[in-house]
């Protein structure tokens, strides 16, 4: 048996525990193991914003176990942080501790961290393996380490479609393409971004709550309204989600339709760009400059086309339900093409049925690799 | 071990190794298997039509081997012929053998065998028990059994699209939208059907040859146009394929171009439906007096839409493409539906990635049950 391996994939199992209970920190397992390997002393993952990160929490419950990690190994999933934010420096709580290995699956993207952590591990005589579990970690944490390098969240479109690729009838009606576990599916991945983003149309014609029902989550994310002209009715449903903020980016000014706007509860953002609409990668730089991770947009097939046409789509996430529909809206208004080398080229990155529909995650190829 | 599943499972796969070689003749396996159970004593599959069936085959391979079969068990996946065809009834041969016990998957659905070659084994004395694997034999041979049952043969509409249910521009440009793998894969599937079909806009704007070139065959499957106004070129690529039937089906009468195109060796059928276009019903009738089983269907979206609009679609072979298209041509030209309800409903039968690309197979609900 392969030990290493052992604690590795444990430390990832908690990370996984985390998700939707971080934003904006990334999603970070611990598990302290005897110098031996033959026990796990503690174990953790990260709190919500401004609590204990992985390694305190892997460490408190050691100690809440009476046990003795002096000598002990750490593996973390994420390396331990070097800096003074709302919590103190995990890499000193651990050398404290007389924990005197640390295996971490990837450095940290955060400039603020970004191999301090290890470098300070290793200045104070603990030994530091790096690598394990890797892509993994990267990979869920793939919306941090997006707002990290890029300055942008990871965009995830998701699409509910029928097989022959219709969101919608002509006639605009959507609802249901997918059944019900797609939809409880799609609530899951809601509850792990750290805003969702829709567009004016789709508040004007399905006039949706987009929150976050049939799925556990710590908080509801954000909901981003695209709304070039401010005309978010004040009555719409989006507004009636208790304690989830409300960000509406506008490309126009309409200072009435603001302050209504501002008196609900939203916040008003002006990002004009070309053609009287929202500045679409101004407004994903501001998003992560708000501590968005990952961005989940569910809008209409005119929005989903500006966001691809613009570049700024990093994953699908597609439902396709067993029906065929015809003539009706597509997923993203692109097109006519004057040939197929100007489709949009991806990878199919996992395929798996999900009630009688089928969930189909796709990304534009080498697009994670940033 | 469960000895018997083990004997079934050899006789299916036995029985796939004749498809593509046996039309219009079931797909049938057997393997003898001596009293106790202990040891094959011979086998065999189905072979081209005219010569000999699987149970033949499989006496044969046991005589090769020099044993002796008396008392032993056939198991087969068809119930054996009790008519004299172009070969004698297998269950005389089996009797003649003298096997003890037949297990035989399922009932033959030729009204000119079901349930005779049973009854005709039980009077010679041979303990018959019919069940172990019906499913899977059925299911292989799904289009003899709807040729017999439903006098018209099983209808798979092939179609290679984008995720977002694109099957060609908007300019008609298609080539190609699914990679190599998918291609060799259609050509399988090809491989495996009593006849192709298509329609006359595929063969003005595409010019295909429409024959199997990718996989391995017994013989090129006829094809069949859908050519409603008798426009097939006669120097279309179609004709190019030495052997191969070209049956093409008409709604007007064109006299001249019918003497060229019967000239260039084509079959040509009048079958005059509503509107000037073929009767689509009568042609597969026509098809299955002809003896096709399984009829594989790679046309553009209107006589695709044209199909499923009359209901005689049974299966949709679903080459998915990780890209996205845009506005070009759909799956098939129905709608604008006024609600979703009127959707075509499907299950999927199967996914499975083939290369870059996925494959689905889906079937209306309950389609198979006849």
């Amino acid at each position: 048996m392969n030990v290493p391996d052992r604690f590795v994939r444990e430390a990832l199992a908690l990370a996984l525990r985390s998700v939707g209970h971080t934003e904006p920190n990334p999603r970070v397992g611990c598990v302290i193991v005897c110098a031996d390997g033959s026990r796990v002393l503690g174990s953790g993952h990260t709190q919500p914003a401004g609590q204990a990160h992985a390694e305190v929490m892997a460490l408190r419950d050691a100690a809440a176990r009476g046990e003795d990690v002096r000598g002990a190994t750490a593996y973390v999933t994420l390396e331990p942080c070097a800096h003074q934010g709302r919590t103190g420096p995990c890499c000193d709580a651990l050398v404290a501790a007389g924990i005197a290995r640390v295996v971490a699956s990837v450095k940290d993207p955060n400039p603020l961290v970004a191999g301090q952590g290890f470098d300070r591990l290793r200045a104070a005589g603990v030994q530091v393996e790096v690598g394990p579990g890797a892509a993994e970690s990267r990979e869920l944490n793939i919306g941090f380490f997006s707002r990290m390098v890029r300055r942008r969240p990871w965009v995830r479109l998701k699409v509910a479609a029928s097989l022959d690729g219709q969101t919608a009838l002509a006639n605009g009606q959507s609802q249901w393409i997918t059944g019900e576990a797609a939809r409880a599916d799609g609530h899951a991945w809601r509850a792990r971004a750290g805003a969702l983003l829709t567009g004016i149309g789709t508040v004007l014609e399905d006039n949706p709550r987009l929150d976050v029902r049939l799925a556990s989550v710590g908080r509801q994310p954000p909901l981003v309204v695209v709304d070039s002209r401010l005309q978010t009715p004040e009555d719409a449903a989006l507004f009636e989600i208790a304690q989830r903020p409300v960000w509406i980016y506008a490309a126009e000014a309409h200072p009435e339709a603001q302050a209504t706007l501002e008196a609900r509860g939203a916040t008003v953002t002006r990002l004009p760009g070309p053609g009287q609409k929202v500045d679409l990668a101004a407004l994903l730089q501001d998003l992560a400059a708000r501590g968005v991770n990952e961005l989940h947009v569910e809008a209409g097939f005119k929005l989903n086309g500006s966001l691809l046409r613009e570049g700024l789509v990093d994953e699908f996430l597609v439902y396709l339900a067993p029906r065929l529909l015809g003539a009706g809206q597509g997923m993203v208004n692109i097109g006519p093409l004057a040939s197929l080398a100007e489709g949009v080229p991806l990878e199919f990155t996992s395929v798996e049925p999900v009630g009688p529909d089928l969930r189909i995650v796709a990304r534009p190829p080498g697009r994670a690799d940033f």
